[in-house]
């Protein structure tokens, strides 16, 4: 049973490998009359794209988005809507010395593996070239959830072994780093080059914030808030762990004083990450992440071919020092997702249903 | 929508108050002809209930599972099994003091707000009391990959700031601490000793690892494995954190240096936890995870009322002070029913494809 | 991809073979707060079940139904609600002469070869004893439809070659064959008497009307309101045809006699059955669907057993002459269960949305 | 929760309005290694389309399909199929006339009511035109299917009130109008000529078989495959009634008459159409549906405009006098997909289980 669908109520269906056609996705169960041009997409899809920055890969993909359906007049039908971009420049390439042979910490084994057969070209399906689609059906999500006020921010706050002093999320929307720290720029600057020059990479470590989530989103048992979040974005290429609230020195402090007490105004410390019982309390959601190092890089590495013959692999090419980087977009895309889809989903069993909290937030 | 069911082809779906007259499941989709008997799975329950030391709360749950159906003749008929457990003291006590009264750090908060009612008796649903279904349909799965040869180990590596000097899975069976290193456990008695003494809690991280888990189990691009199981875990009671393969210092590491090489006799290296791009590639499947101190705690807290009004609250009783070691067998047990999913549904889409890699294992 | 759970948003999930210890299902996402007792549950299975009249089976099914979770202080709690009922009497009889027999028309034969094992005992888990289950969960989406003004109403037009002259609801409501037209009643009792003493069986074609269903229930392309009735419809035992509205003399009508024209106070006739491309339209819901003659009778017949070799099988015992009779509760619990997921379906995507037509209704 | 997905394993998601870009659809879960080119997909879809005799609609719809994604060198990757047709002709006309006015026995009204929204040019969703997605995704379960022999068969059997003496298969693959039996095609002619004349139309009766059908296929207790084959076909536009199995006189049979009795050489007589208890017996599967007549007509009609005014509307252009015969390919794609995924779903379950009944089919 494969799984190229995301969400119960609000479901994005994506398809398409790194160096076919195209690339598309459908968006089911959108709410009727919400407004949305090809703008609200093609926006969020610049943010993610590569090529803008020296720090980012150079391939070209202009990544233009068309409407196919499910828009009319400019707002929303509620039948389902076809997105598609029809990718650039998928030919000619010489793909020879990819073909047979599995690149180390990339999906081509597991992929040959599985289904016997696979799209060597870019990685195919398995290449986070899929991430465009994502980030366009989180353009969506995004724009029903900011009119109801709703906002998501993701930022990264370490990169190999520079950190940020303090997280500031303006800063993170200026600089080619997504870096939520300003004064570590320069560092960056230096490590960047560096890394260039010598054809490697680095992991990084990313942060996103919901503000203003409703009170009362996520489904107890298995689909608590948190449990969906952990799965959307442990389902981007390259996550290998995620956590919710303060984890900083969760094993160092005692119950007594992790816990978030509560006042008539309020919650008194957000150590919950906003969730409780897999619940959302009304509180600023947090979670983070952490991306591994790039793996396609320049330095030579063992790996065996499809005859299981040991041969050395190296990746040519322009690539990402440090894909964490691009990683911002779409993190915030799938968090959009995950609380559109809860936003629905308590919307079908509890519409009805004053949920509020006995104090002002 | 609410969210009851895990699983996609091996679904288990669950009901139960902490309080109500009984905990129940359904597993729909469990192949037929599987060899299955009460003994199996109260002997998983037994792993996971409390009372059973001086270190979990005293609690008596006697947790007796009955098959009501779907077992026929001692094999899986291939219908849905249903399984009960009656709570055996359900009464009598008052619950005056927590009525109306939002215990810290617990649900009660938020399901008074999503549903506008709840069953406040010992946290109603949002109680981990549920989480002993899990055990039991998790003891289904298990009899199932065990035949095949896959096996699921949970372990405690860090216990507040007591943690494992190397890690020995043995040592996890021996001890009531489930800890993987018995050289700790004098430390973690003094430890456990203050704080019953205190009324306080510490949290716990702890590990589990797959043995033996075929190639090819996971599905892009959603329901990656890792993403799974990242869900999987997330939505145990008062987990925070989950994290796939090697990350202690995937931040200080270079690409070179964290990526997996591979030569003719199998993977050099396993950082990566045994799933590349979201599809396992049969080495071991190590994941860890992080456990909030136990919320329940004697030490008295600021909350308020339904009215609004500020109040303090103590919560009464003997509770566990460290709820993270009573995780191991439920972790155990959603790993396991994670990995029997994604067998059937692979089997559903690739069952008459070879599934094999160049190298030996 | 076993299939023991109805309804995408109201979810209900049955267990239970006919001899097994107990009947079960689970309710998920059900909205909270809706008051719920055992009797309304229970009234719904006393109309259901079998020995209450000469003319059913005189099997005795106390059906006793306890609500086991999901229920708090008379309201639910929007959490899932666990129902259970034991099978009083499952022992002792001897089932040697069907045990390695596959009857004829029945299901033996097929849940033997799909899952090489079966419970034997009264046709296990094939039995309609199944719909009991059926019958419970469709009492709970009754009481929630019923406050909001829907009623659906079920009834028998023809048994045999006996039919209705008119459709009068209210007969069908008084009389132990559910018959809507009291005139018949006298030829009807001569009809048992003779199946009964010849020990053989009839047909039935039944109706069911939905009223005061709101407009706009049904999704577009596959989720039509119509295509999930008649799969609500052929899923229950032993339909073979479901029909939508007027289709009486569909094929010697044309286009412009059959179409519904649509004046200010309405339309102008109902032959589309309430239902337009899909979606309800306000008017009266009205569906029909025939039943085979019950496959259980005295009557001798010939097939094989395990071993493939040619025998004789009586099926001894009371049994139905007509089991159409007992499907009235069934199928309009089928459509309640339809009906009621619709409902919330159309909330989640739909809830910020005035729909309405523009006449009086 | 909107549907525009079919299928739990073998899943198809379509999107598109009639006048559109585009109309495309997604297939997930499909076997890798399955040779498929676009050939295939077009050879069906050149059945289904319009224009291509005098007695249906003169639409001209080039229909030309392009695979996107999931095929590489000739064979299915596993990953999702991208399929688009996209819309030749879709501007400039003129609909003013239906704009703002709801044309009888379409779906015009209920999707104005349920989304506030529409697009109204040539009925938008609700248009038959979607099932050009249909055919194309039931291409690939039918090239799946016919590799393992299984072949699904449809066919007319009355238009208005002619009807065939007897079914003969070969016929309908040879004539306009897909008719079971040669004899009657001058009366067909004479028929249809009047139609058109006249601009009225009429309804239709089909069938479908599926021949070579392997045992245990269907699922308990909802998705029985009768249940599922009820709902695909119910969900084709215009269908009214679907029956499984011989329906002709089960009023007037007695049990003892109707059932199949079995001997060592198989079923003596398939009055159940080839399903049991809702799982395949091996035997010939026979369906049997009406639509009704085209509502599309010249014939003017009343109704009311947006405002509530009664006006009358005459729907201009060539239409179908019967879209019955147009239904034929769509009806065999919905079964074929109904059967693959019920393929995928037994295997998913039961793929270890050797699926035999005791006799030589």
């Amino acid at each position: 049973m494969s799984a190229n669908t995301f969400g119960k109520i609000f479901r994005v269906t994506t398809y398409g490998e790194s160096h076919g056609k195209a690339l598309g996705c459908i968006i089911d169960g959108c709410p009727p009359q919400l407004e949305l041009s090809p703008d609200d997409i093609q926006f969020e899809l610049n943010r993610r794209k590569p090529g803008q920055s020296d720090v980012t890969t150079q391939r070209k993909e202009d990544d233009e988005v068309e409407i196919l359906s499910g828009v009319f007049e400019g707002k929303t039908l509620g039948t389902p809507i076809g997105l598609i971009i029809f990718n650039a420049d998928q030919k000619s390439k010489d793909y020879s010395n990819i073909k047979d042979v599995f690149r180390p910490n990339h999906a081509d084994i597991t992929y040959q593996a599985k289904y016997g057969h696979r799209d060597y070209r870019g990685g195919g399906r398995s290449s986070a070239r899929e991430t465009a689609m994502r980030v366009a059906a989180g353009a969506i999500a995004k724009k029903y959830l900011n009119s109801e006020g709703i906002t998501v921010d993701g930022y990264v706050t370490q990169i190999g072994s520079i950190s940020t002093d303090s997280i500031n999320i303006d800063d993170a929307k200026n600089n080619k780093y997504f870096f939520a720290d300003a004064s570590k720029l320069k560092d960056l600057d230096t490590m960047f080059a560096e890394l260039i020059e010598e054809g490697n990479s680095v992991g990084a470590k990313l942060g996103v914030r919901v503000s203003n989530c409703p009170v009362g989103l996520g489904e107890p048992v298995f689909d608590k808030l948190d449990a969906d979040l952990a799965k959307a974005i442990m389902s981007i290429n390259a996550v290998k762990s995620v956590s919710i609230g303060n984890v900083e020195n969760i094993l160092e402090l005692k119950g007594s004083e992790i816990r978030d007490e509560i006042s008539k105004d309020g919650f008194k410390s957000n150590n919950s990450g906003g969730i409780l019982g897999g619940i959302s309390n009304g509180d600023l959601i947090e979670l983070e992440f952490i991306i591994k190092p790039t793996s396609s890089i320049k330095a030579k590495g063992q790996t065996i071919n499809a005859a299981g013959k040991e041969v050395e692999v190296e990746v040519t090419g322009r690539h990402d020092p440090c894909i964490g980087i691009r990683a911002v977009p779409i993190a915030e895309a799938m968090v959009y997702l995950v609380i559109m889809d809860h936003v629905l989903r308590n919307q079908a069993q509890c519409g009805k249903i004053d949920q509020s909290i006995p104090f002002k937030r």
